[in-house]
């Protein structure tokens, strides 16, 4: 098979479409042909060689695709050849054919095409146990989305809604938060010229957010902390704007609040499964009734994967962008 | 009725026994004749004028007390006059007579006696609500406690104990750990000359613990991030060691854990119920079975609170210092 390789960690003209020996799926794991995978920020840090692969995964990029079962591994229950599904992956998505474990697979969403539910599973499963299963975001409460038109937030977005909470979103421009608006965002914040803090007082009443999804680690750290209302909760998943930061306990504690800090793809397979178990209870029917859609900036071929990485770090598209292999 | 009284801020002198007038329950709450009340650090800071009473809540200094219902306000049902109780306060322990919300009252347990009683409200509410409602320690997890000898200290161990975590304690000398250690407490580490990060790393097999109950704030932040384990739970309940401090959150992702800070007596009322209630259903019955009990290093007349806040602040005691009206 064909699959992305990263001979010599870089730029994005480090991503080389190569022929590669086909992966072998192991017990409890079936073989997928790939339709189409999506670009995550991980992918890029995996290019420039600051994120290695766990112990065992693929060395290839690629935190999910979509795509048919093509072969059963042992001890593997309730899939079968053919079966059209998307994964969540711990690498090898940029390939044509990717081993997976059964309980990170997921069928295809009704009505969702089968290139378009490589959108899927990194979002879903990312905001599903950031927001929900970590930070318990209720209806009414409210919820605060850095960067809401990337694939993460348009998720966040229309899932928040879903569920009948209120969503404050931060973008860079006004087309962007255009974007959020028509997802159902509420509260649009042009973090370019607007203070967050200022706005999302303004928008509550002066309460805050109950819930913060954060991209951002230290660069917001503390405007977060002053952000969250009394119980509220910053989830934090990525650190785009630094890894250290200087926080506020006094603020927190008078405000009864939390942090968590997680990642998806370091987690071990029971945990991925739950997750993923919890995902297609709760959000697959949301899909299937047409309320959440995957959001997708545009599809390229999976061997322009460097075009693809170029446009993903100039930040100009919405949602996702997809590699496809045909 | 007396109370212990605060003419001007300052050091123990501070505290004034003086005659007041007598507190009138108002609707959902009963009068309280105190037998008991007990020495909060928060008591010290409100003597120091550092941290002014909630709105709504009595002047006087006393988090908690014991004693016997002599008023029902309107609209009290499960309780009756006679009854011997200890209860959550918001203020106005140091006194002869309490108004008390009935959802902060508890039954004295089978088997501690009414002035002993007045030990547990704060340190039961507090250790339950952070290490088991906020921070959902499990069996054979591993808890870390600043303090070990603490009130709070001393309960945590126990009530970690009781459903069979392993406990890892810090304290000051080797005579606290030795009292520590009879409670139960299963790593002993001198914070004067050990590596509180170290000692718990060698003593789990370099898992880490998995929840840590900190009163320190600032001072270890940092190294309370380096000392949990994946999926770790930090619960701040003080900030003895300052209020802002450097975080990690780079290691804290990598962990996937979370930091909540929390205090109790800011909590609406519904909350403070929901605690209570809690503690009633799951603390009460270790208590009566003799499993836990309320550790008490000394009891003085509480005409006497100065010299019971020098002993406090003198960090010489083990568990409660208690303030006895008779």
């Amino acid at each position: 098979m064909h699959a992305i390789t990263i001979p010599e960690p870089g730029g994005p003209e480090a991503l080389v479409w190569h022929e590669v020996p086909d992966p072998v799926p192991g017990e409890g794991e079936v073989l997928v042909e790939v339709a189409a995978s999506a670009v995550n920020r991980a992918d890029i840090l995996q290019r420039q060689g600051f994120y290695n692969p766990p112990p065992g995964a693929s060395p290839y990029p690629g935190l999910e695709c979509s795509g048919r079962i093509t072969a059963l591994g042992a001890g593997v229950a309730g899939w079968a050849v053919g079966d059209e599904v998307c994964a969540l992956l711990s690498g090898g998505g940029y390939a044509e054919k990717v081993a997976v474990p059964a309980g990170q697979l997921l069928p295809v969403p009704q009505g969702v095409g089968l290139q378009h539910a490589a959108a899927l599973p990194e979002v879903t499963c990312t905001v599903w146990s950031n927001v929900f299963m970590i930070a318990h975001l209720r209806p009414g409460e409210t919820l605060l989305v850095h960067g809401g038109s990337s694939g993460i937030g348009t998720m966040a977005i229309q899932l928040a809604k879903a569920v009948g909470a209120k969503v404050a979103v931060t973008a860079g421009t006004e087309e962007k938060l255009e974007r959020c608006a028509e997802l159902g965002a509420d509260i649009l914040i042009n973090y370019r010229d607007q203070d967050f803090v200022e706005e999302v007082r303004k928008a509550t009443d002066g309460a805050g957010a109950d819930v913060i999804l954060d991209n951002m680690g230290a660069k917001y750290l503390d405007r977060n902390v002053r952000t969250l209302a009394v119980n509220g909760r910053l989830a934090i998943i990525g650190l785009q704007g630094g890894a250290k930061g200087e926080l506020n306990i006094g603020a927190l504690l008078t405000k009864r609040a939390a942090i968590s800090a997680t990642s998806l793809r370091a987690r071990p397979l029971d945990e991925k499964a739950a997750i993923v178990a919890a995902v297609r209870e709760h959000v697959w029917p949301l899909l299937a009734a047409g309320h959440v859609r995957p959001v997708v900036d545009r599809e390229l071929p999976m061997h322009e994967a460097s075009a693809a990485h170029r446009l993903v770090e100039e930040s100009g598209h919405v949602g996702k962008v997809l590699l496809t292999t045909s």
